[in-house]
């Protein structure tokens, strides 16, 4: 098990996300990772120094920005330092014709401040209107995600406050509207803002048995009928769909930002 | 206005984290940054590519796994593009003697999976006890987050079951509990979970004005007394607790998953 040190004086998140992603092309090696955020002051970097000095052949990616830190890590390190500052800045600041300033932390992910208030007003619409629990106000929300329950609705529209702003509003198919070859009244003057969540009836089984424990809801000839609905109707009214079997959140949002909003259609609509 | 493009077969959120912080050195240039994710064949890389060649300088950060895509970029961008594989593999294939596989996608962030169950299953949580709604079941928690009303708590609770798959529950902390000495009955059991929000008063009042119009609620010295009380009450009962005046939920939720529940006596109790 080898020890992988992530550093950082701010989340790490990103510098884990990197440090992942590369190691994850050596997947025969097995891993402990170990993120320390927050090293905001020497004595805070010297003490996971210490940590570091004890193991005996780690890995270090580090997204530290002070100097001095710096410094001390490669002395201590050598080759074993990944230093993802270090590596590209001298290349920007030739490209940028400018020096680069030692800015620690906070313009990683979520963190983009002014849009903070704007996250947490999406993130209150989107609660409200999880689940189809009000159908109103369909006209302010960004997008509204239209499935069968457990298609994977509720953490992407959450996904979607949290970290895009989006007002995003989620409305569960029931039988009724399964029966009809209509969108259900609530959606229909809202097409343009609609996205369809599909999932594999099998998959989608799966996981209703293990929220309530039997019945008709979680039978498997239910799953697949409610499925081959929600598809049908989906493409009568050509509403973009994306299918959650094997996709993350974090894609299942990627998807809908990058794709399905970037749309023209979309844009005419906003 | 500097064109940068971030490219990535997989999300793409990673590559964008690291280019922002990478580009917060230069906080004098502007620049405009596009993301282009799930480029997984090479004809979505000719038309990314054809984009490219239309700027005049553009910054181009890739986070791409296949060979022959990165070439390709390679030979259009030269010295402008910032391959974050590239970089790294040759020196991890030395340290670990291995040859790296081009794995693409689908091991950064949220969507390390197996985790995805678990992630859902504390958002339902989560979800139910939020904002005190369900008191029942904190013995099921693995933090309860308290702090008065607007200082938080609901987004970071859902930041750390989406993130981390955390059964975060919160509970806002109302006129009676912050009259008594004492915790509040449904929090006495559970002293170790508890985790203190706090934030400045007068921040506090700002988002409240923007919440509902006015009133009590609002009034700045109602702010004031109950920030004052709260933070009495964390004291009284040695409650950790995180200011989030000036910070992201991003990083509050950080602090609580590397600070507060790393503690030993978080173990005790787990």
């Amino acid at each position: 098990m080898r020890r992988v040190f992530i550093l950082s004086d701010h989340t790490g998140l990103t510098a884990e996300a990197m440090a992942r992603a590369l190691l994850a092309q050596f997947p025969e090696e097995a891993y402990e990772i170990q993120r320390h955020p927050f090293l905001d002051s020497a004595a805070k970097v010297e003490e996971v120094a210490g940590l570091i000095a004890r193991e005996e052949a780690p890995l270090v990616f580090s997204s530290l920005v002070d100097p001095a830190a710096r410094k001390r890590l490669r002395e201590l390190c050598g080759e074993r330092l990944f230093d993802f500052f270090e590596t590209y800045t001298p290349r920007l600041e030739a490209l940028l014709g400018r020096k680069a300033r030692p800015v620690t932390g906070s313009l990683h992910g979520i963190a983009n401040h002014g849009l903070y208030q704007e996250r947490i007003r999406a993130l209150d619409f989107s609660m409200v209107h999880d689940d189809g629990a009000v159908t109103r106000n369909y006209e302010n929300a960004d997008v509204v995600l239209v499935g069968v329950s457990r298609s994977g609705k509720t953490p992407t529209c959450l996904y979607l406050a949290l970290h895009h702003g989006l007002q995003a509003a989620n409305y569960p198919l029931v039988e009724e509207d399964l029966e009809s070859p209509e969108l259900p009244t609530a959606l229909a003057p809202h097409r343009h803002k609609l996205v369809g969540l599909t999932i594999d009836p099998v998959q989608l089984q799966r996981i209703r048995i293990q929220r309530r424990s039997s019945g008709r809801y979680a039978a498997l000839e239910q799953c697949q009928w409610e499925v081959r609905q929600a598809e049908a109707l989906f493409r009568r009214h050509r509403i973009p769909t994306i299918d959650t079997t094997a996709i993350s959140i974090e894609e299942i949002a990627a998807h809908i930002t990058s794709e399905i909003l970037e749309r023209p259609r979309r844009r005419d609509s906003s």
